[in-house]
């Protein structure tokens, strides 16, 4: 058992406050991995507050998480004491299932999340990176490309993963036109990983307020959506289009600047859900689909290709006394693009 | 020149009536051909009766098209009087745009429906099926297996190819589990299809009502989706959903009977466009597609699979005197499972 200092949520209306617990002690397979940092993801906020429900207290949040790994179970045997490791939003999965067997853990129907969620004991909760240390199974433990920082590869286990997935599975490449909305902490990603395969993009976004951003992080164009016009200068431009916002936004004008045979995925659910005219679907055989973060195999995949193109998150670092605070600032979009907690200031 | 006998609309409120005019002289392209049998098609209603708006009257609707050819022009190289042949939605298309050039005419943004449409002339109507002949450039003139009866093989021209272009491309086959949503025109010859490609079948149907038809129409399993608990039951079943109803029913429900990776498409239009949750979309990695009638080459080869394997439509056949009466048996789903107008009673 070891001793563990967090930051965790009491309740659905409390801010975030210190917070101390064990963690498991080392079993055959598991890692004890020291926290150095920890991105903040909006899916945070989301449970902290339990606006998806269900959400369990106390919660420490936090699923983009890397360190370094403090010890190795007597039957590790791909990870040793001293290497860069990180975890994401998966620590368990069933390993049954089709998906386990296929590498799809993220859609196995019994997954065990990084935080709010029970272990496989069905009793244990889960608790997330806002913390110093960390147990998890070696199976769920990632390698961090040499070259990168450390505090900026933390956003990659989700915002990384999330936005490679769909872009590897739906071939962006060269000659594709991939367009990407929003561009916050999961837009900035796509807009980085899209280019680095090579394909031409597109960031849509209301006003012309991200534009130099957008310009600055690879992206070819840019595409103002509030202003007149702009869907109808779009029609039939994309291949793939990454929905990476959650508010309300009218789907099927983003449909309609698909190509043939083209496909929107989303990767975030809004609160109100949206409406769709199958005939945005039927005239260009267009395609209106989601993803989920990603598989182990994937995240390891996705880490390694950021490794060799240079690829890491722009971002912010707080102390974690400043958690409350920043998770105001991740609700207003005032963040580029991604807050990272350094868990030096918890200990 | 060629006077025509044909039954029209003469306006959005009026019955079919007798109606006559002519058709263009045969160009150099161009095949007159002898109308034989003519399908009827919902969307010959919703057109007659201006239900999508802009409709152009007088409108002699029909494009489930077969009958022999009567005479050729000078240039004609693939067909010869005598030859039974088809004509299906398209008439033409603007021949020069990427999807004509890759055989979608379907997608053209200039397509000439087959009837309710101008001429590339920008003047002259299109006049469908529900006549005594028509004048077609060769290019949109199919070959109709020569071992169909010629009266079943007309709905193949739009209920056949509505069903086979999302089957083919979507991968249909051994292997492959398919539900097909509602067992009307198209629904019917979506399981003929599908069963004739390999695939493993399942009717989605309200009540229990079409069971027996759909056993014998060749479907694996018949659920019916108003008894409680078949979509808990059915949960992760399927890799291609067909929905060929566009009655309103609730899309959510349908995805979530997708396995990973499944997709589900749309054929026609719901009158109220559906919500979305993209939850269903997101866990299991969902697609809700749309698909449109089909390419002429596509068109053909759908054709020659059903000679392949002796598929045609379940007809009834009526004289066109009894089209209006027709009109609200279809409304009412009372058919099984296509009307064929026999031509000869124009004569």
């Amino acid at each position: 058992m070891y001793p563990t200092k967090a930051y965790a949520a009491e309740s659905a209306v409390k801010p975030l406050g210190p917070f101390e617990f064990n963690r498991r002690a080392v079993g055959p397979n598991d890692i004890l991995i020291d926290i150095h940092f920890c991105g903040i993801c909006h899916s945070d906020i989301h449970q902290v507050r339990d606006e998806w429900g269900h959400s369990l207290y106390p919660m420490v949040p936090g699923h983009e998480i890397v360190g370094i790994i403090a010890q190795v179970g007597a039957q590790v045997k791909k990870f040793k004491p001293g290497d860069r490791v990180g975890v994401g939003c998966l620590v368990e999965s069933c390993r049954e299932c089709p998906e386990c067997k296929e590498g799809y853990e993220q859609y196995c129907p019994q997954p065990v999340f990084t935080y709010n969620c029970k272990e496989k004991d069905g009793k244990t909760l889960t608790q997330g990176g806002y913390s110093t240390r960390i147990v998890v199974n070696e199976d769920f433990v990632l390698r961090l490309p040499e070259n990168l920082p450390m505090n900026a590869t933390a956003p990659l286990l989700c915002a990384g993963i999330t936005t490679y997935s769909p872009l590897r599975h739906w071939k962006a490449g060269p000659g594709k036109k991939v367009g990407v909305i929003g561009l916050g902490g999961l837009g900035h990603m796509a807009v980085k990983i899209a280019k680095a395969m090579g394909a031409e993009v597109s960031v849509l976004s209301r006003s012309r307020k991200k534009e130099t951003d957008a310009k600055r992080l690879g992206a070819d164009h840019y595409c103002a959506t509030a202003e007149a016009g702009t869907f109808e200068k779009l029609a039939k431009t994309f291949d793939l289009i990454i929905c990476t916002v959650s508010v309300d936004v009218d789907w099927n004008q983003y449909l309609n600047t698909l190509k043939r045979d083209g496909t929107m995925v989303v990767v975030g659910v809004p609160p109100k859900s949206p409406t769709v005219n199958a005939a945005n679907l039927i005239f260009g055989r267009h395609s209106l689909a989601g993803s989920l973060i990603g598989g182990i195999r994937e995240t390891q995949e996705m880490l390694d290709f950021c490794g060799k193109h240079n690829i890491v998150s722009d971002i912010e670092m707080i102390p974690i006394q400043k958690v409350n605070e920043a998770y105001e600032r991740v609700i207003k979009g005032d963040v580029k693009f991604r807050f990272v907690i350094d868990i030096a200031s918890l200990k």
